[in-house]
């Protein structure tokens, strides 16, 4: 087992989402969780492929860490450079959004083509394995930056509530001494090779002995907000889970200190490509004055695109709406949203904390 | 069978969401769609209220119109006040948000109260098919009162598309000529004795030959997006089924050129209760000067409420969310969410259309 694996494991307490193994990869099937944890061994680059379009493995920064996985394991019997190609366009073609995917699949394709053809098997691995100790260490870092982030919108809070709506629905069943914190879909550690992006700073201050309570949301239609509810329980962090649809009265009742996500692809003006439904929370968090950041590593910076509009975003089988498909009745199902710069109160990457004006320091 | 059934039913084509029969109510059990068509015979007090709470019987005119026969079926054995108080405290208790059960309740207090104890069970009959046929009415007018801000939405179509997002995802999957359309949950007939609220002027617009597509939210928890999918292909009216989260990126697209939602409370100031996630979807069709309007029956109107801060908002059980609330996850279920009144373009009645500001033309 090469010592970069065992590094890697030592920082996490529970089964990891990415790990090596005889010649191959291990990963945890998240379309199984939160109902059984498997664990698949991936051995070819079609089989890692697989795992990442049909979403056992998802997670931006988790994609790049596997896709770059997927390229040492394709190069096994033939590192030529029309091998390495065909290797390539296969696992681009997974998933459209997310850029780390395409942040990695280059950066693999660089570091092989320039070496000796007998070196590059070695190389590749090598290179994936580098790449996912990074997203660790990356990880920390976006924990490390946000948690200060954290501590001051708790200051923030006794404004928030006063200037909410005074119902008289308010059960006083959260802790009003804890940080309240919304997101989204998965950015947890199973969504990254370990701690997550938006999730870092909560296990943070956890980590630290600070209060914090998280508002869960389902995340319709594939539910990636029960994996967030699963490692939050796994890492003793309370949480509480919500329908997509009640973030707006959680955040009109003053419920929420902020709000924080992850990102699949940040346009250099900082408009923000995340999981669909990211834009509505963006647009009641700004309704209410409540901060709302994105956290997320540098290699989802994208600066070849402008803005949003240039960002595809993926549109998913209409199955994953259930049996409202039937008949009748068409089915839109697109995978990811645009949140505009201008609802982005920061952004949160290994590097520290910019706003959208300051993304441009960030390009190497 | 009263004449009063009979009248009720010719106006509709499909099986009724509520009729009379044989001393009782037949409804339709809407806990079983859109997988399985069952009807229920209710002949007691307990069992109305039981399918109101069950959600059998939903949609907030409905609720009414079912309950009012709840009362006429409470006197059948003892129509003293004191029974009376008991029947209508009971069906009070079953919902509440929705204020047309209240109303109704208090309509038929009114009119037993004051009647001989002798003809009562009789007067409370005759009142509760009058407050069905009401509804029936009600809608129709709705529909016809709508259908003009539908056609007026349509020219301010390509002003919109042009201010949207000019994005490479454009699939021309749907026709540009009808008129886009965005509900919320169900406000169709199956809400109502017929026609439905916010679904009446899509439906007038149908009748009429003018071309339109609905876009129809799933509405998590409890999925009524799929009852409105199941009652628009009925009727033949296309449509597109979509998760609630990705309302705001349709909205950003211009793929929508108005959004409309019934309601279950409207304070006296605009404010209105509807189905949780509803305001998330008025702040996005802000965003993208997209009219947002609220369809309802005046008897949906609260003005002993000054303001939505003083409406109850029902929280319902974690189950609705499904396994996610299993172990260290706690659920919040909040089932409806206020729409502050600045952001509702006009009110839809069956007195006219109406700005927050209008409403209190309406009082009587």
């Amino acid at each position: 087992m090469p010592a970069g694996h065992a590094a890697m494991t030592r920082l996490q307490e529970h089964l990891p989402t990415l790990t090596e193994v005889d010649g191959g990869v291990l990963i945890l099937d998240q379309t199984r969780l939160p109902h059984e944890v498997v664990q698949r061994r991936l051995t070819t680059v079609e089989e890692v492929a697989q795992a990442i379009r049909e979403m056992q493995v998802r997670g931006a920064p988790l994609i790049g860490a596997t896709a770059a996985y997927g390229v040492a394991l394709g190069l096994a019997e033939d590192s030529s450079d029309a091998r390495l190609a065909q290797v390539v366009e296969l696992l681009a073609a997974t998933r459209p959004t997310a850029v780390n995917l395409h942040w990695a699949l280059a950066r693999m394709t660089a570091v092989v083509q320039k070496s000796a053809l007998a070196r590059r098997r070695e190389i590749a691995w090598r290179e994936a394995r580098a790449i996912a100790a990074e997203d660790v260490a990356a990880n920390a870092a976006i924990g490390r930056h946000g948690l200060p982030l954290l501590v001051a919108s708790q200051t923030r809070r006794q404004a928030a509530r006063a200037a909410a709506v005074n119902d008289a629905n308010d059960d006083g069943r959260f802790s009003p001494t804890a940080i309240q914190i919304m997101t989204h879909c998965n950015a947890g550690r199973l969504a990254t090779v370990a701690h997550g992006t938006a999730l870092a700073p909560i296990y943070a201050a956890h980590a630290a002995g600070i209060a914090v309570h998280v508002w869960v949301s389902e995340t319709r239609p594939r539910n990636q907000g029960l994996l967030t509810a699963w490692e939050l329980a796994e890492a003793g962090v309370p949480h509480t889970l919500i329908a997509d649809n009640a973030a707006g009265l959680l955040l009109m009742r003053g419920r929420v200190d902020l709000v924080i996500v992850g990102a699949d692809r940040i346009a250099a003006n900082g408009d923000t490509a995340n999981k669909v439904g990211t834009y509505l929370k963006a647009l009641a968090a700004r309704a209410h004055g409540v901060p709302f950041y994105v956290a997320a590593p540098c290699a989802t910076l994208d600066y070849a695109c402008a803005t949003g509009a240039n960002i595809p975003i993926e549109e998913r089988a209409a199955a994953e709406l259930g049996a409202g498909g039937a008949g009748a009745t068409a089915v839109a199902n697109p995978a990811f949203d645009i949140t505009p710069a201008a609802l982005i109160d920061g952004f949160i990457s290994e590097r520290g904390v910019a706003t959208a004006e300051g993304l441009n320091q960030w390009r190497t």
